[in-house]
């Protein structure tokens, strides 16, 4: 199955624990906003500004630090969970 | 019946659930926003911004993942239940 | 009597049953938002943008879909019984 | 005296009732927004865009519909009463 | 002394009853927004925009009538009682 | 020590109020909002517009009327009590 | 580990308490606003405005002045805590 997200939509699969561990990012249980590690699998064609078409930083492959909470998540016939988010609640690119 | 939405809204028709089956994203009950699949029947023109009209990314027949609550409920004569939406409202396209 | 509709705005006359039912709409009673079926009778010159004067789609004679409650009732002196809304407000023309 | 709105201001001279009657436009006391009309008795200069000023559409002398509520109402020595609203406050020229 | 308003920013001298009386405005008790005569004594370099900077309306020596509750009251060593309002709270420039 | 507003924000010391006689401003106390005269001690590079970036109308050396409780205190090494605020925040610059 | 924060966010050490008394700000504990000293450890590329991407003003290795409760707190593997803010949340560099 292949979702293509509109806009400046990201889709991300959630890093498990053990892939937490190697991405080396330690979440505080404290921390206000709570972010997590995982990898873009499908990114959007970009956000429409009055100059065009801007496209999006994060590519399909890339490590990411995103906002816990935000977006919608999406279970794939194939049992993957995925979640839609738009870039602007992506942090960081994990290198 | 013929119905040309305006500006950036779009005309869906909601995919029955063996539709649903066949697209593949099967969706969790405790999902904060449920989104939705369905086909679409029906663009307008487009956004209007300072560069003039950006063109829509859907295009009808596109099977697209949208927000459930989203937008304007219509039964046309024919007893079709279509939907009215912003494209704001639809997170991806489904190939 | 002649109303020049200002802006973006657009005057528009609801269509009585007899002609929903010709129309071929059937709103649902449970819509969150109902819309309603009317005719174009006026249109503003256009929406004010940063790139000048973006003139409406809808035009006069079109059979139009908008939100029931949005916009101002007005009833000319000869008993005709008209709503001024914003294009914002209309979803769809009816072909 | 004589009164220059600033910007997309307008000075609106309400209608007496007998005008009103002539006008033709009979508003309904169950209107959630009542619209009145008025004759236009000057205008300013435009509304600031990023494209420069935009010059109002209404013009000294027309009688225009507006919303009824809106603006700030003022008398002059020679006991006119007047009202300065925004020219988004208009509804529409009444020709 | 001499103050230089920043932006879109002018300072006001109120005037006093008996200049109202000569102004020729009187003001109902009654009106929801009161607004207040006045003659400007210093004017900001303009509004920024997009465009650049657009040049106020309002030149020193204009008397005007402003929103009577907007601004910032200051008095001078030599007992001026002045306010700094923006532009906008202006409503018009009385001839 | 040296600090480096980032773009329109602007460092002020407060003047004392032997200062303040000087200056000339006297404050009621019963103003809705309390403006303070202070001198400007560092400026950011300016403000990021469309048209890039919009430099500050402050200059270092600028004595400054502002809104007192805009804005954020520090205290310096050497004992320099300093108040980071945006240009917004300053009424007028007095000379 | 190598994070690369997206768009206007910057990443930032927090100074301690003895590096606090080297940059000599001292932070009254009644402040409305608490800042903060840093140190910036990456930068995103720029905020993305209607002219493009616009570079940020911060550059790593600067030490700056930033609202402490602003932002997403994070700890990597090796131990590092460190804080992902807007640029706009950084009140100034200190030299």
């Amino acid at each position: 199955m292949n979702i293509q997200p509109l806009g400046d939509r990201v889709v991300i699969k959630a890093l498990e624990a053990e892939d937490k561990t190697k991405g080396g990012i330690i979440l505080p249980d404290t921390a206000k906003e709570k972010p997590q590690e995982g990898k873009v699998v499908a990114v959007g064609k970009g956000k429409i500004t009055d100059k065009g078409i801007q496209p999006l930083e994060v590519k399909v492959g890339d490590k990411v630090l995103y906002a816990k909470y935000s977006g919608t998540e999406i279970t794939t016939k194939e049992g993957d969970e995925l979640l839609i988010v738009r870039e602007e609640d992506i942090l960081a690119i994990i290198k």
